[in-house]
């Protein structure tokens, strides 16, 4: 493996901005790897839409990355992951890494024995890849799965434990109480920043499956059994570096400094901007290589 | 004016379903004249998201009502009229018409004298445009304007009449009914949905202006005034006949049966889905000819 393929950058992309949950678990992870973002700003939600959409979608996102040179996508949207990972698998020139496997895999880890409950978005929920997954590893086990359609909107509102989010959480997650889960995986990353509010409705026992860690572990273990993580000169005598974090976006929506604050952790600087042209192009060469 | 001219259909654009409360307006205004929807839902919602890109998509939407050959576009949804409507002026090759126009007139005429309001997405109500519009007619009148981004998921779910819109409608509309406004523009598709709502909270004496008939009556007007009436054979002694409505999707959203239906007022047959490369190829032929 040639050191310059090592030096290229992880590529992540989302539907909008709240993959930089999973941007921020991945730096945390692997703070030598230099890291691009992808979100899709322009034609987020993705979870409300159907199959054909997102998996089109997908694919332009994930062009737009391998026309940037990363050695590694990361697919961060739970509804991408649900519709195209299998696609983006065969058209792909990179390895490729969905979020619903390592949340899967974190869930029977975690999991007691009772019930697992999932949530998401229309989209995730009704591709039944989360339950399909569970099953398989857990097949005596009870899952209880249900769509959030609010919970997005209310968190790019900024409502973390606001009344309103309180009562849509009643109503969302009453079922999943009702059936007893003793672990429940947050499948959308908008979902950690309502942790709070979603643990006051469950109780303290549940827990809450975060897959943008597990993600992180995965993304890791990956480069490593491949031979692409980051060596700077010829060995790890090297001196550290931190990786440098690049950002696109295919819109700069209202609130974005906002908004993107919120599920980084920090400012978000230096943000590209990627064309619709530029999008099409990125997937129309993707399909034609499949 | 050639009768084949007069024949063409009437496009209506919008970032999704929410328009199609302007088709039925229209449908009811104009009975005999044939009607093209196309909903851009692989992209909604546009009120969240920048000008640039509401330009961008607005100006593929409408080329692809003019690849159709319609006689006039009529801009639905209230952010693309407010971002786009003077770009899509100077595109197009035949008449437009934007929502913002008509809904200020509207106020106007229903206006007794105090201070009028006005309520849609981020965009459209950031652009300023339904202001200006007001401030130029009214100058004396004071103008509150506020942003309401959970109407449109809280209408798409289903929620009119739930505790948690009343909740969200209480919130938004406290500064307006403080203000004490006798008219409140209705500046997005989705909210004639919540008439109810919106009325509990600012009390019955308040007019609420939804300007889905202002425009077909504008319609109207600019077809008659441009001699492009529908006309069968010569003259008005042939006997009429219903006109069709057609619908264009870029995606097929889950719950899009049941949603649509709450807008258009009755089941949407005959769908046909538009490929984001066909949209991209009628936004780039249209910008060829600016």
């Amino acid at each position: 493996m040639s050191d310059d393929l090592r030096r290229r950058p992880v590529g992540v992309f989302d539907s909008g901005l709240g993959g930089l949950t999973v941007l921020r678990a991945l730096h945390e992870r692997l703070p030598g790897e230099d890291l691009v973002y992808f979100g899709d700003t322009a034609r987020v939600p993705y979870g409300t839409k159907g199959e054909k959409t997102v998996r089109a979608f997908a694919r332009q996102d994930a062009g737009v990355l391998v026309e940037l040179g990363v050695k590694l996508v990361v697919v961060a949207c739970n509804t991408a992951s649900a519709f195209a990972l299998d696609h983006l698998q065969e058209v792909l020139p990179v390895p490729v890494l969905g979020v619903i496997g390592p949340g899967v895999g974190e869930a029977v880890r975690v999991s007691r024995g009772g019930p697992v409950g999932v949530i998401g978005t229309s989209g995730t929920i009704r591709s039944g890849r989360y339950q399909e997954g569970l099953r398989r590893l857990l097949p005596d086990t009870p899952i209880v799965a249900r769509e959030c359609p609010l919970f997005v909107p209310l968190v790019e509102e900024g409502l973390m434990g606001h009344a309103l989010t309180a009562m849509a959480a009643d109503g969302y997650l009453a079922p999943l109480r009702a059936a007893g889960v003793d672990t429940l995986i947050l499948g959308c990353t908008h979902y950690p920043l309502l942790k709070d509010d979603i643990a006051r409705v469950m109780g303290p026992e549940v827990a809450l499956v975060d897959s943008a860690e597990a993600l992180a572990a995965a993304a890791d273990e990956l480069l490593g059994a491949r031979g692409l993580r980051r060596r700077d000169g010829t060995g790890p005598s090297v001196p550290e570096r931190e990786g440098d974090l690049c950002f696109l976006l295919s819109d700069i929506p209202w609130k974005f400094a906002e908004i993107g604050a919120r599920f980084l952790g920090r400012p978000i600087a230096d943000v590209r901007t990627v064309g619709l042209d530029e999008m099409e192009e990125a997937g129309r060469r993707l399909a034609e290589r499949a």
